[in-house]
């Protein structure tokens, strides 16, 4: 704890004043009372941020999924597991933010039904009905005034060319490009950040030094 | 660390020499590369049994899921992510053991192909096929020299009725019900430990103390 006050104390104040909203950690949607789909995302890199953020001397708000971390200090901390209620909790508090970084692995799809009571097993095989999520940063990056939307891209193939798609197709100022077997779940990362001068590579180091840069790069595109 | 020790000393050794394999947590079955299916068992009822275990002496094999809970102390510690890999990991540790005790949620279906990279979102449905995983309890139960095998039934709805049906099926000497919503995720549990000679209820208490009243039960049926 000392060390963050440290930490905080020599962290130029390069957000002060701005408002931050961001997503972390994977979401789970349920298939019945007890089971679910998820992914492999820890939250650290969201959490990360969210902390450097606030070091920065940014106002954060954190609407976190299913991760085993502990809330970040001086920030609105809220839960939200499911896609869905992770949309209504990001919508509900878009408004007068500067910045929305949507770092959190929402899962694209969900079970077309919820079954009320465990499923019980049975010798033949299942089918499971998915239907596709809401893009919640499509959506906040198509606000009449949208805050700086900032996208990751985890990625297990042809990682820049997806990532500029994506941030082309959502019409993003600036993108994260990562290999998800470098990033989910490890202390560290290596990731490049595109915007519209192109792609801009971050060597590998801890997710505390990679937030830290990503987030200096906002701030000098704000 | 010493509030255990103490613990340890102060317990009877009521599985001195006994040797006590103990599965515990979530399986995840993956979808692709960072996407699977999981439950909600958070690894603390199966891992309360282990440390009880040991403490009352048992030379004890843990193999779990998914958790976020640190090794036992003192016993043999297993990880096997998904169902297929924990069948492995308990029929490969199971010769010579006297008491087998199926804690762990493992996922009863697992998805039919495995995609080697990133499913990419799409405005479409998706179907998932399931197909069922092989039952570990059942399989081991029927082992020539079985060791003495108990089984855990977590139920939304029906919880004797379908906890005694199991019981049967798999041929246990004993099961465990307990209700998902009280059981998973949670410090405490209420459980029904059912045998030939009927239900016998524990009310509910700490984790630790239903694995010790667990465990005694046990020691007593060997």
């Amino acid at each position: 704890a000392l060390l963050m006050l440290v930490n905080a104390h020599f962290t130029p104040k390069l957000l002060a004043g701005k408002r931050v909203l961001i997503t972390a950690g994977a979401t789970l949607e349920m298939i019945d009372p007890v089971r679910g789909i998820t992914n492999l995302s820890s939250g650290k890199m969201g959490y990360a941020i969210a902390q450097a953020a606030s070091d920065m001397g940014a106002d954060v708000t954190l609407v976190s999924g299913i991760t085993a971390l502990n809330p970040i200090a001086n920030a609105a901390n809220i839960k939200a597991e499911s896609a869905q209620a992770m949309y209504e909790a990001v919508m509900s508090n878009i408004m007068n933010q500067d910045v929305f970084i949507a770092v959190a692995a929402v899962a694209d799809y969900r079970p077309v039904t919820q079954q009320h009571e465990k499923i019980k097993k049975s010798t033949s095989s299942l089918t499971l009905e998915l239907t596709p999520n809401k893009d919640i940063l499509a959506d906040v990056a198509s606000l009449p005034n949208a805050p700086f939307c900032v996208g990751f891209a985890a990625e297990t193939e042809n990682l820049l060319e997806y990532a500029e798609t994506k941030r082309k197709a959502k019409k993003l100022p600036l993108i994260v490009a990562n290999l998800a077997k470098e990033a989910l779940g490890s202390e560290e990362n290596s990731v490049t950040l595109i915007d519209k001068n192109g792609a801009h590579p971050i060597q590998r180091a801890s997710k505390t030094e990679v937030a830290k840069l990503l987030l200096q790069h906002i701030a000098h595109m704000l």
